[in-house]
């Protein structure tokens, strides 16, 4: 199967997995992983799908944060990240391989900000400080599609 | 919540996760993350369960994989490892860091062995030598139960 259909497949994927996991490397070299929400899923997320039409043969996704959390300043020291999508049920996961960026960027933030995430943050509002919002544009793309296994880098 | 208690709701949730979260960091310092058989699952392998009656407080877990793959190299060269355990809906995910330990023993394999893994191996076999067993005695345990964060080293 050629990249470009497997990177649709991907990409088809991720807006329907429930959640995605993060992981990043903390300073002793341990990975910590952890569930976050899924930016790319259209149900949960439908007025983010706009942001992602462009995005399906590089696998862009944003990611949000706390500031004050601990993995902000590890990522600030190794943005070396992987974000993980899969159904177990039909044997499809794909790892996503890259270097997280911090977008500071108030007007994308605004674009992905969604009401009831005020609950999350201490002033309730997309300018609140403690909203960190993190981009991959990942290097290596990785995982099964029902029971085929694939490996491939994408350029930067 | 006392560590103790603590540890024996992720022993129990551990047991009714769908799957495992093993993520580990390649040659280049990137984590790479895949789902993978729980073998604490009391459901899936009810033959497995006595294994982990004594293991409730340093919630040591095995993992199957294939010596031929990718991983086992990069295992092999840093055992550094994480394993996730989640209830997405329940707010409940542990994740658990420490350094992987590959496992010889025949009699742990075959105590471990289950029929229909012979499909995922050459000779169909438990000393089959694709089979590799991995165990982690984990040093960090972190995670979210319930909304309540948790944090906490286990005595090596």
């Amino acid at each position: 199967m050629s990249h470009e259909r497997l990177l649709a497949i991907c990409a088809e994927r991720m807006a329907t997995a429930d959640v995605a996991y993060l992981t990043n490397v903390d300073a002793n070299g341990y990975p910590k992983t952890r569930a976050m929400l899924n930016l790319r899923n259209r149900d949960q997320y439908p007025g983010q799908i706009e942001l992602y039409a462009d995005h399906t043969q590089d696998l862009m996704t944003y990611i949000t944060t706390n500031t004050g959390s601990q993995k902000r300043g590890e990522l600030e020291a190794n943005g070396r990240i992987s974000l993980y999508f899969c159904h177990p049920g039909d044997f499809f996961g794909v790892n996503l391989t890259g270097d997280a960026e911090i977008v500071d960027d108030l007007d994308i933030k605004k674009t992905l900000w969604v009401e009831n995430w005020a609950q999350y943050f201490p002033t309730g509002k997309v300018d609140d400080p403690d909203f960190t919002l993190l981009r991959l544009y990942p290097r290596e793309v990785r995982g099964w599609n029902r029971g085929e296994k694939f490996a491939f880098e994408l350029p930067s």
